[in-house]
């Protein structure tokens, strides 16, 4: 049905933070972008923020385990379908955060709070602009709540 | 040095609008999730917006045109890099939007405010949470608030 899509990534990740897992709000990391793209970074340093899109590389989607299930596996969450919860195991394995832009040095973006480990390819860097981003008064459900708080 | 990805959309965009350029912020329009994937979509009535990844097909980047360029060609904005405006024409071409989430049936989500054409592939579909999405008092250059502006 659908054709295949050939994506080259723009650049890579890279932190030595072992606690994205849980402590990715705090976390600082560096990309890295491919060198034939550095002039496209112009200007950058006027934005506070950035959306960063990126390949989960590590993490492989398997239908039958992943499509329908309950958030990181805890017997206390309902069973949500891979789109209405931000698992690491979608189809295509992309991830998504926005980050706050703390420095720009050559091809180098100086991060905070990307959840993505070291040797993550990234595939789009996007300044964040509300007027594309942001959410008017979003609802969120009461277990992602509840997942969020440990 | 970068592996390619390849990539297989999950869905695909469906509209009647033509003015996505200029109003898409009211553009009504429907993902059709491929069929393979429906399960995933449940619990997703729980959220009230969707992040929604997918990929500018109709548009090429070109590194010498696009890498650094006027937003829009406008004589009064300034020259910035691709990485630091949101151009349509982007290494791997790939937009992000924010869009609410109006209803579901089947393997049809409605949404609105998707600046995405008929027919455009879609990669990826997350619920939207504030805790990995939204930015804490984002701060934007003058020039994006005066393209806004028209």
């Amino acid at each position: 049905m659908h054709e295949h899509l050939n994506i080259e990534p723009i650049g890579i990740v890279r932190t030595d933070s072992d606690e994205i897992d849980t402590h990715w709000r705090s976390v600082e990391s560096e990309i890295h972008v491919s060198e034939q793209y550095t002039a496209g970074l112009q200007g950058i340093e006027d934005w506070s923020h950035l959306v960063i899109i990126f390949s989960m590389h590590d993490a492989q989607f398997k239908l039958d385990k992943h499509l329908v299930n309950r958030p990181r596996d805890r017997d206390d969450m309902p069973e949500v379908g891979v789109f209405a919860q931000r698992s690491r195991f979608t189809p295509n394995t992309i991830g998504m955060t926005v980050v706050r832009l703390l420095s720009v040095a050559g091809n180098v973006l100086r991060v905070k709070g990307l959840d993505a480990i070291d040797g993550t390819p990234v595939l789009s860097i996007k300044p964040y602009a509300p007027v594309y981003d942001a959410a008017n008064e979003p609802l969120i459900p009461v277990w992602f709540l509840r997942l969020m708080q440990g």
